[in-house]
């Protein structure tokens, strides 16, 4: 939709050359396939679904209340499976409410915050909507994260692990590398899909204390529905990131979402189990698409990132599309021979794989 | 908690400024009367569970998968139920969300936002949070906003109507005045409050080109626990709050909270019958208070401002607190001796008086 400069006056100056994210497509179309937008093939824990039955059953009331601006019993929650105090913690409405929370407290310095140029594309989106300075850090040719690149003046440093939509994971060694190079700003690990087989910079909260680790409970658990995302750090970040919360809006997570998450966290077999599927399913369609001919990075993630020599990606994307099946196709430099493959059920995949032989 | 400076040196410059908004009590002691938030004493409508059992009978798996990123079911309830256009609907997380995202897309100007002294105190705590320039417009003896004193450059007004913590509604026709007064401006009128007896803008929506109404499924739907905001405007004027959203948070209200929200504004009878309830009970809760002494001013809100000639209000708020009793005291100038006090059910608020009588 346009808008006449009549109608237009009325916008905010900055808001008028915000360029807003784009999510991934949510089709209302049944019967679609998606593997477009990351999301976890299996559902949540039962136990999920049992608490907020017996929210609806006993508490049903309490929803005229506010719920706990604080979520105390979900940072519990959270803390205990992670083996954290409750103090480290802190959580928002989805990760991408604790990242804008993140940008606003941490990177509003003289020096641009530093990101790769092939990662999570709401990074300079938030930037601009907090009118940050920025520097994109290209990946190496392998599309990895070389954190040398990073060895310059910055305003605070954040990094998708794995990263998106390439899937590498970087190794921990490497993230305390660049926790000690700069004692001075905040560096952010984005694990929104650790749980795939990357190793968490949780262990190394309590001896830095410039960390912060943003998690989700999107993807590993199953609740892209749900919108609870979390960040770890020491306490003096945690209540910057309070501040920022309670500047913007002090209820962020309803009671349903709090009661839900706190259960997910609670049941830790099923958490593993699942991941433990999504990671053989992954590796196993990794298989198949190399057998295909497509060239397919190292993942540590629950998606794959794809490229086929003798196919155009954005044409295989829609082919792929009218049988029934979305992936993600990012028309951007370097990367637009790609195609972002969400990992799903064994059966999903082997959909994908035979749709993929056909064409 | 306090931090050592070593600490604070990774908070933005303009964080460590930000001075918060600070929310109503919510403690968790039990059988405490919670006068204090303005939350509705009635649970929300039954098909609200019903609606949210239905969804875990028959779509828990979808938890898995992201909500609608526009609710657009919502929207349409929403829009149904106020008669006007679905493109006619912004919806957020709280209408708090909605406020700050309506502070970003109109108020960022040349010019001084525009608010009473006495109002929401969110409100500079926003303009802190964007960096706006602001006004307080002091309102008038008799603690009424007198639009006249509008009548100045401005970069945008916001009015709460009826106004908190006052209780006192503005008629439409003084707000249709201040919309053709400011016709290069966008003004908000803020209804939290509405629908306990005030006139609401939205009937004035299709008529002027800057006017943006904001209301909450916390109050008069019961539905605090649940964070269902929501704007009503022109579509130019959406669409700039829905740059704004999507550049913080693609998908902010979860799939319970659409469920829910839609079977509340599905459930008219249910909605009306309760806001009679609370504005029966109020009536009679101000003549209790008057007999007791009490000046009380003229409420349109489901909560009443209150001062005693004879009793200073922190001491009455602290005495209430003592018998098991919560209401909220604000330590400023002006209304340092009113105390806000909630309406709750006849019983209720028999216990209140009840409890004023002893003192």
């Amino acid at each position: 939709m346009t808008f006449s400069a009549q109608q237009m006056r009325f916008w905010s100056p900055e808001v008028r050359e915000l360029e807003p994210y784009v999510p991934g497509e949510q089709p209302k179309i049944q019967n679609l396939l998606k593997l477009n937008t990351n999301e976890n093939p299996y559902p949540p824990s039962p136990h999920v679904v049992d608490a907020v039955q017996e929210a609806l059953l006993h508490q049903a009331d309490l929803l005229r209340l506010y719920p706990d601006p604080d979520a105390s019993g979900l940072k519990q929650a959270i803390a205990e499976q992670q083996g954290i105090e409750t103090s480290h913690v802190f959580v928002g409405n989805g990760s991408d409410e604790v990242l804008a929370h993140i940008f606003k407290a941490f990177f509003i310095q003289d020096e641009p915050v530093l990101y790769a140029d092939i990662t999570y594309s709401f990074y300079p989106v938030y930037s601009q909507f907090f009118g940050l300075k920025t520097k994109q850090v290209p990946l190496n040719e392998r599309f990895e994260i070389d954190i040398a690149d990073y060895q310059q003046p910055n305003g605070g440093i954040i990094i998708t692990n794995p990263n998106a939509p390439t899937s590498i994971a970087l190794e921990l060694t490497q993230i305390e590398q660049l926790l000690i190079q700069h004692p001075d700003r905040v560096v952010v690990i984005d694990e929104a899909y650790v749980d795939f087989g990357a190793e968490s910079a949780v262990s190394l909260v309590a001896q830095y204390d410039n960390l912060v680790v943003c998690q989700t409970t999107s993807k590993s658990r199953s609740l892209a529905g749900l919108r609870v995302g979390y960040a770890i750090a020491q306490p003096h970040l945690i209540a910057a990131l309070e501040t920022v919360k309670n500047s913007f809006n002090s209820y962020p997570v309803d009671r349903f979402a709090i009661v839900a998450a706190t259960a997910s966290f609670q049941d830790q077999d099923y958490f593993v189990e699942q991941c433990q599927k999504v990671i053989a399913s992954r590796d196993l369609l990794i298989a198949q698409l190399t057998a295909l001919g497509f060239d397919v990075l190292p993942s540590k993630a629950n998606f794959v990132f794809a490229t086929h020599p003798k196919h155009d990606a954005k044409h295989l994307a829609a082919q792929l599309r009218m049988d029934g099946i979305i992936v993600r196709h990012f028309n951007k430099p370097r990367i637009d021979q790609y195609l972002r493959i969400t990992v799903g059920t064994d059966i999903q995949n082997q959909r994908l794989v035979d749709a993929l032989k056909r064409l």
